[in-house]
């Protein structure tokens, strides 16, 4: 691993997508996400996604000149058409109208199709509620989650975001209704490495911890049957509401050919706001359990690696970093 | 146990809260609610409650009149003070008017705060989505669950319920966001049978199998640090929207006393519909792992049961009848 300068990493990732005729305005919102995902130690959201963004563009099934076309299906629910746009710039285009629609009506929400890649949740989250307004997010995904009880893929990651404002920094939290994510299972079979059992299933839907064949397998949900029951939830509701494709119909967010048709929703709330930053005080300097060294608030480790990372710079695997090179015309491919 | 025909349980349990001076169509509401808990299979929210509701009535701190007042926030933001009713009798009258405006408005929400306890969510999320309407429901309730990672409860067990319109029976899950409820563990110490390990810890803050030291210490959250990221989004979350207390400010959903200070979250969204049986069937049909015998759709397994025990009548602890008859003036105290 290398370390680089947050500036270095932004501009050559910028180059990289101004190549790839990406107008300006949409690569620092593509960039904000991906760097947020890097700053916060979710690397799995990060730049590794770059290359793949940029030939989902070449090949045509990512347009990152739209920014989606919304139609208001009824006064606070807005249908938005991502019309195969970049993930964070569709949204934010629909976030934006929703908040504004929300000081009118106290809700709003959005169903969004046909539109790329999200990335990291929290990050729409967080700067939701640091406008003021609580948010929950939901996103589906390509099957790789096994029900409970069962042993193949049918359930998308499915992850779920809040941003709630707290007359401080903001509340957030992000999670998928998986217990790891697959690129987490994809790096231990990188490393030769292990995985924990209940992680996953392997292709024949047998326990395994042998991370190369959970990569041909499928995830658990996690925490058993209520992990699974919430992803099945956010699925149907995704799919409903977004009018998006539903379990193993779901493709293009994991490769550089498909349409991407998964669903997005967005819900945003303009409500009484109240000081709970007492509160999220009591928790942090409650005692620690036996094994642990602090209570945690969601969201703040990933906060404080972003602040140390900003002064230190981002690691990066040399790979990643001349293949960013690369894609940004600054060296020759090997 | 005894089991007694499912309208003898509802002709005693009517009488018994006719005594207390329940208003007939008040009645009605609480009693669907507890007899689709026994129904279900989920005794702990069923008539086991019914003495406390008949003690928070007689005692001043549940007013069995009033089905709460209203004010709109905003025009799809409902603001509701409960004025200490039941809590089914609040929340059903606060779903009929958000229904009737997200016709209108396509999504609405209602906080709920000075409103006595909801009962099993799903209930509502089970009506709710057979309307044809999608609904989220949220609620909280006294600090039981301590934070991941820490020794002490300070967070309620949190619960979340999704309904979801299908073009058949709807969708249904309803879950807390702790390994358990309270009252499973209080049953674990009552046959004295030890617990899992990793539902609790004992007063001290140290891991224990004993359910009787679990019943003085916390009750752990589902998912480790990710359901616990997802109970505390939801406090906040009641919390702020409903104006209602937190953590362990919150009390009367357990005593007979305190005037209940939790809040409760509805978000109830006319939505574009889908045909969703397809896919619930091809989970139904797929190869359950080992150690099951089938794969499940969350709140199915409920529905069976309500089936079964609607034709040969509802299990029942002697006592627990014994008590009913007793509050209904059926039968003397002993």
């Amino acid at each position: 691993m290398m370390t680089i300068p947050v500036g270095d990493v932004r501009n050559v990732a910028t180059l990289a997508l101004q190549k790839a005729s990406v107008p300006m305005e949409h690569v620092i919102e593509q960039l904000d996400l991906l760097m947020e995902a890097e700053l916060r130690g979710v690397p799995s959201h990060g730049l590794l996604r770059l290359s793949r963004i940029i030939r989902r563009v070449r090949n045509g099934v990512a347009d990152a000149k739209t920014s989606g076309s919304h139609t208001w299906r009824a006064e606070a629910f807005l249908e938005v058409d991502g019309e195969r746009g970049l993930g964070p710039v569709v949204a934010n285009s629909a976030l934006k109208v929703l908040m504004e629609r929300a000081k009118k009506t106290g809700i709003a929400v959005a169903g969004i199709r046909n539109s790329n890649h999200l990335g990291m949740l929290g990050w729409y989250a967080e700067r939701v509620a640091t406008s003021g307004f609580t948010i929950i997010a939901l996103s589906t995904s390509e099957a790789l989650v096994h029900p409970w009880g069962a042993r193949k893929a049918m359930l998308g990651t499915n992850p779920i975001a809040v941003g709630i404002p707290t007359g401080g920094l903001p509340f957030m939290m992000d999670a998928a209704t998986s217990v790891v994510s697959m690129g987490e299972i994809h790096d231990h079979a990188n490393r030769n490495e292990p995985i924990p059992p209940h992680w996953a299933l392997d292709a024949q839907g047998n326990p395994t911890t042998d991370a190369k064949e959970a990569r041909k397998g499928s995830i658990a949900p996690f925490g058993q049957a209520k992990g699974y029951a919430l992803g099945i939830a956010f699925e149907l509701l995704v799919s409903s509401l977004a009018g998006a494709a539903i379990g193993r119909e779901v493709s293009g967010t994991l490769d550089d050919t498909s349409v991407c048709n998964k669903g997005d929703v967005f819900i945003v709330i303009d409500g009484p706001h109240r000081d709970l930053q007492a509160y999220l005080q009591e928790i942090r300097s409650m005692d620690p359990a036996d094994g642990f060294s602090e209570v945690l608030i969601p969201g703040e480790r990933g906060r404080a690696c972003r602040e140390r990372r900003i002064a230190e710079g981002v690691p990066m695997a040399e790979e990643l970093w001349t293949e960013m090179q690369i894609l940004a015309g600054l060296k020759n491919a090997a």
